[in-house]
């Protein structure tokens, strides 16, 4: 069960640096990728890195919306996956079994397997950075989170709150239980 | 002892999303602080969020050079404790017996005490980005990574290897030691 996470805090979903599923939906068709490289620009502002070769970065640019969801530690082959084809042709949902469900604030879908969503809006006027860069530079219109795995952050000692972050290749480390501070 | 790492898998020292130590060098004082909001964008190519109001941004944005440490578990008080002051005042390595060391190709120094180093220079003609955003995006022009806990990527089940992931406020999950992949 999700709930809503207030738009000041919302930035705490990606803080730590776990890898992430994007997804968009373009012409009717629901896609997703996997990104490592995303962080918070501001208390509702995040950019993400997509590759202007990559299918999802077409999807972006013509649509200006996009949610990025984040999976824990029991996606990783689906994260893989998701990383491994191009969505132009497959449908991503339907062979990797992620199920798409209506976001609040924009038409992209979020991913109902995950466990936090940042429903974001593409800054107009930005375009160039997407263009030279490949970043996608965002507001963050809604979020939400599963319910009793994020208080005002994550807790990690639940271990479905337990994130995946990727080191290289297809190899990813886990988040710990440890939390200090 | 630290090691060269090539620039194309330098992107791997902050691909997980740890938080790091921005560390600079400006009219002659060294000086550091902590950021949680910092992704590679190319190979070697990364941008890192710093607030204008900070002490940090402005010898960034007069020098154009600073360096991305990365700090193991260890170092957690010590990465509190350089975002909880500025160093307009105070010289932030002394004071948390931290130990700047000559990098290859920038001003900036290394802090010895961390476990792996970007050295980046800010791209000219994108100092807009800085202005607006607080982002300063810069090529790294050298790497280094201690020797025994990077190959070419990090190696977690070395306890030494395991990072700090920023929750939020002061709180830091650890990176577990176990890999998938």
């Amino acid at each position: 069960m999700k709930k809503n996470v207030p738009l000041d805090v919302s930035y705490r979903l990606i803080n730590h640096g776990p890898v992430v599923l994007v997804s968009t939906l373009y012409r009717g068709r629901p896609n997703v990728c996997a990104a490592a490289w995303v962080t918070p620009v501001d208390l509702n502002l995040v950019l993400v890195v997509i590759s202007r070769e990559n299918y999802t970065a077409r999807c972006i640019q013509s649509t200006g919306e996009f949610v990025i969801n984040v999976p824990n530690h029991t996606l990783r082959q689906k994260v893989v996956a998701c990383g491994s084809v191009s969505g132009e042709r497959v449908d991503k949902f339907a062979r990797f079994g992620l199920t798409p469900e209506k976001a609040r604030k924009v038409g992209a879908p979020l991913i109902r397997e995950c466990i936090g969503h940042l429903e974001c809006k593409v800054i107009k006027g930005e375009e160039r950075l997407s263009r030279k860069y490949d970043i996608f530079l965002a507001r963050v219109v809604a979020a939400s989170a599963e319910r009793g795995l994020f208080s005002t952050h994550w807790l990690p000692r639940m271990p479905a709150a337990r994130t995946l972050h990727h080191l290289g290749g297809k190899r990813f480390a886990l988040l710990s239980g440890k939390v200090v501070g």
